[in-house]
Order: C-alpha cells, then structure tokens, then sequence
C-alpha cells in the first residue's frame, strides 16, 4: 500500500514538474528552508555586497555552506553576482527583484521573533553600530 | 584574527545566552529553518491532528523526520501532543498560541511562492478535496 501511494504521488508530481508538490510554501522552502539561506537573504537587504562582509556575521557561516548557498541562490535567480575588480576578479551578490521579495517573508518571522524572543534585536543597516 | 573574531564573538553569544545571535530571524530559523517543519505547521493549520494524517501528505515526509520534527516543536512550545485513546495511546497534534502565531510567516511564503511558481496551488483545509 505505502510504495503504491508513493508511486502514485511521485507520478503526480512529476507531471506537474514539481520537486515535492504544488504547494507554493513547499517549492519556497526547497529553495530556502535551512538554517543560512534567510540570513544571507537578511544580510543582502541590510547592504552587505561582498563574501567577507558576509562571512563576518555574528553567526559564523562556514565558508564551504556560504559558498554553497550563494551558488544556489544564484541558480534560483535570487541574486546576481557581479565582478566588481579583475586580476585577482572579485565578485559582489546583489539581491534580484525575486530576492528582495522574500522582505515580507523575513519581516513575518522578525515579527514572531521578537514577540517570543523578546530580547532579540533586528540587526541595523551594514556599517551602522550593531549591538548583539 | 579570525580565531580571536570568533572567541569575541561566541563570548557575547554565550553572555547574551542565544545560541547562533541575537537577530530574531536566526532564532526563528533554529526552530523551523528546514524543508519540512514549516510544512508540518501547514497542515496542522489546515486541521490535520494525527501523526497518520501527517504523514500523508504529499511531500512524503519520511517517518523518522516525522517524529523528530513533531517532538521538536513540542519542546519550543509550539505544538502541545494529546492522548486521544487510550490502550493502547494515541496521540494528536494541536498548535499552541506560539504555533499558530507563525500563520503570517506562512502567507508571506504563500505569496511569494504563488507569484514566482504560478501553476503552485494553496492546499484546501484537510479533508477537503486536493489538486495537486
């Protein structure tokens, strides 16, 4: 019974092209549900460019998982990557119009955050004063 | 420099007592940054209670996934677990005020989603009948 209901449902899902299903929460977390993706997406809106700046958040992105995530996020057109200098070529990220329409989607969980996590604190602008 | 970055760093964590940083976002991320507990939120949203319900669902969440993510949230109070029946027990899943406070997380997703995946389509109330 359980592989023919799989069996049924991956057939489903194949017709419609979707990796999991057609909900549309689904298909945005296949893209960003894990623990960095968000917080790169966070640091992007608050005027970080550059992979140092974004390595040096508070949270201590490993470079292997930043590197990964940005490679993804470009895939999935969110960001676009541009070469800012040549010999050595250097790169900065900037969010795409798709990327910079997921600030509802980080305002949302900013609200419950601070409802359930008082003492947390939305992190200001790149190159103001943080205190965290 | 990068060591003693990270000690500075981990310090004020460890004072402050958040595990990754003080940004709301990162703490909500610790509770549901994966690809499936935001889906489990959705169908108990939707009114799924039991643990085959929640199984069921298209995504075809495996068994083990299941009941970590459902134990999990328990512990961030976001679900409470009731005993329906008796000899032998079973159980079903409510969302906690906590829980059901992350409904606007959800439609900011929704919307996303259903802007960039046109052909997604939000889930109808369980019991309810699907296209998917």
């Amino acid at each position: 019974m359980t592989s023919d209901r799989k069996a049924s449902v991956n057939l489903t899902d194949n017709q419609s092209g979707f990796e999991r299903s057609c909900c549309p929460i689904t298909n945005g977390l296949d893209i960003f549900g894990d623990k960095w993706t968000l917080l790169i997406i966070r640091d992007l809106m608050l005027g970080k460019r550059r992979y140092q700046d974004l390595i040096s958040s508070p949270e201590n992105i490993a470079s292997n998982i930043l590197a990964d995530r940005l490679k993804r996020l470009q895939l999935a057109g969110l960001i676009d990557r541009r070469a800012y200098q040549q010999n050595p070529a250097r790169y900065e990220y900037v969010l795409t119009k798709k990327g910079k329409d997921l600030k509802p989607v980080l305002e949302a969980i900013i609200g419950w955050g601070k409802k359930y996590y008082p003492d947390t604190m939305v992190f200001a602008p790149f190159n103001s004063s943080n205190s965290c």
